[in-house]
């Protein structure tokens, strides 16, 4: 029988830091596509809208009008999914009826003043000033809350309801499912190997090659050996590092420029604004922040569903939602071609 | 402070059979809408389309003609994202890097001849022939394989690539990521409690009603109290019944006839043909058949993204891939809007 290629074979893959398995088939980027294309991009954006909540001066939802700021900005979400002051539902009636009590905040950041820019459109100053942001909103949530959720959904394919450049900071009391099987995973490793798994991984990840993106003094991004989404990428500091709030000034501006090449290189793969979900991870905050999170390596996790083109998305839906995920071409696969792309923005460069 | 009402107050819920928790925040539905509108369906659908690979007579990718079928048709998926014969990748070199063997078979079932039908609009001796399909595929592949998954994208906002009524059965050598959940989750509930998970929820959401969309004398479809998407449901065999092949011919005239009152309610909730993934799980198979399953339950679940209108979805971005699943409305609201609903499909009934 044939020797085993992962670019021929199907197999399934193994994720240490979420336990759950995908299944790759890189043989089926093969098959004609006929379904869903999605809606083109929405029509130019103006640099300023008075109308739209999320520019300096503007008024919003509540009636509060919007600081002329300049640089990021930092308000309470006015439809937040979680607030502070929630009543507790009292003890569950029967062990298959469990709800708990929800508390929290909803912010959003602002990135920049102007609606027309993305982050990969801004400067590195500019970038390194939302990195700052994101340390503070971490710090002074985290100092209530034991996890402080900092997300960016970008593009309307990504349930983005406003083209302002901008990310969601949800804090709660409760450590969110997702947190919880990550805790699992690193402590369980750490314990068995005496170090951080992503520790390791990033050590093995350096060796291997294969699975890099970028790599600079202080940060690496590489598509993970078992990452669901085609163009999936994992973003990890070099040193071990728990929190955001940690990072020093020279891995901040070293994480400003990593973060343009990648979205450049994301913008680049279809010459298109690149949508995509993203997310920090860090050791829990609040009243337990002292404790020790050793185990816990700081990195951001970056979703983003295009596959075949502009207009061409992968669908997580019947198969992955009922049994298991899967994917139309190996990680190996994705990385390579993320790391072929001009670090030059196509919009910027001349061609 | 404020007595707590779930349909107020944001709170947490906890999924029993696959272990995971919703937050639910209902006051949110309150929020204006400025997001992506979904595009308006595919023009009409002709009846038949002999370049349609799915209709009777067509000539399919690998030059296969299709029979003139005259009820449901079930052939070899010819972009099959498992295999039956793909070599084993070898042992693994490193724990954070484990790749597993994994063989199966992908096959397309078409529920009818006509393009321009869906399961509600089709008769109920029709959908009893593709509860009969269903039974015997999963016997026939359930034979060799310990998983065998029967799904059905509707909708091409579920990525499904043909619009004509159909479904998709992938077999495979592993256990799924899902399944190994609900094994674990049913598994241990049995242990402790004498009694299957589903078994004793059952019996509660019948006493608790509040949750429930349709009975029958055979099957029940309710909104589980942990349910993530706006709508979703699960429909359950009254009886402990392990498999679809052990329905008896009663069970199953009753399944076709419920099963055309849910989707009936779920097309005339927005007047639209109703959007979803849907699928079968039951007690494994394979070689291991004959082992004790008497801790699973039959179910099949529905999960349908629409949230406020034929257009407008939820999309499960950010904070639900970073952090955890959240929803908008209760889902005793969901099921209170289900169970209100006509049984008469809109487009049939006299307006
Ligand atoms: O096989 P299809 O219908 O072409 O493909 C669809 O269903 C599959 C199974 O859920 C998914 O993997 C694909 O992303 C989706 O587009
Ligand atoms: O808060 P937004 O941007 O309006 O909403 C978006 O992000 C949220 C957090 O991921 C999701 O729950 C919503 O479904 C999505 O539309």
């Amino acid at each position: 029988s044939a020797a085993f290629r992962s670019s021929e074979h199907q197999h399934i893959r193994y994720n240490p830091l979420q336990d759950e398995w995908v299944l790759v088939s890189a043989h089926r980027m093969k098959r004609p596509w006929q379904g869903q294309v999605e809606p083109p991009l929405l029509k130019t954006v103006p640099r300023h809208d008075p109308l739209n909540p999320l520019c300096p001066g503007a008024t919003r939802a509540n009636g509060e009008v919007n600081p002329h700021y300049d640089g990021t900005f930092l308000f309470d979400n006015d439809f937040p999914a979680l607030q502070p002051d929630a009543p507790d539902p009292g003890p569950s009636d029967h062990p298959l009826f469990r709800a708990e009590a929800a508390r929290g905040v909803c912010k959003v950041m602002c990135f920049h003043p102007w609606s027309d820019v993305t982050l990969p459109l801004m400067s590195v100053p500019e970038i390194r000033a939302v990195v700052d942001s994101w340390a503070s909103v971490t710090e002074e949530l985290g100092a209530q809350y034991p996890w402080v959720q900092i997300f960016e959904n970008k593009g309307a394919m990504m349930g983005c309801s406003n083209p302002h450049p901008h990310c969601q900071v949800w804090a709660s009391s409760f450590l969110p499912d997702v947190a919880q099987r990550e805790e699992r995973s690193q402590q369980s490793y750490h314990s068995q190997h005496g170090e951080p798994l992503l520790i390791e991984y990033s050590r093995q990840e350096l060796l291997r090659k294969e699975r890099l993106v970028l790599t600079s003094e202080h940060w690496l991004v590489l598509v993970p050996f078992w990452a669901v989404w085609p163009f999936q990428t994992l973003l990890l500091p070099r040193r071990h590092v728990r929190r955001l709030p940690e990072l020093t000034p020279a891995e901040r501006d070293d994480l400003a420029s990593i973060m343009k090449k990648l979205l450049t290189k994301y913008d680049n793969l279809f010459e298109t604004s690149f949508p995509y979900s993203m997310g920090w991870h860090g050791a829990p905050t609040g009243s337990a922040a002292g404790a020790n999170w050793d185990h816990w390596q700081l990195h951001a996790h970056y979703y983003p569903p295009l596959l075949r083109s502009a207009t061409v998305r992968k669908f997580m839906v019947g198969y992955e939602m009922l049994a298991q995920a899967q994917r139309d071409l190996t990680p190996e696969q994705a990385a390579e071609r993320l790391r072929v792309l001009p670090e030059v923005h196509y919009c910027l460069g001349q061609k």
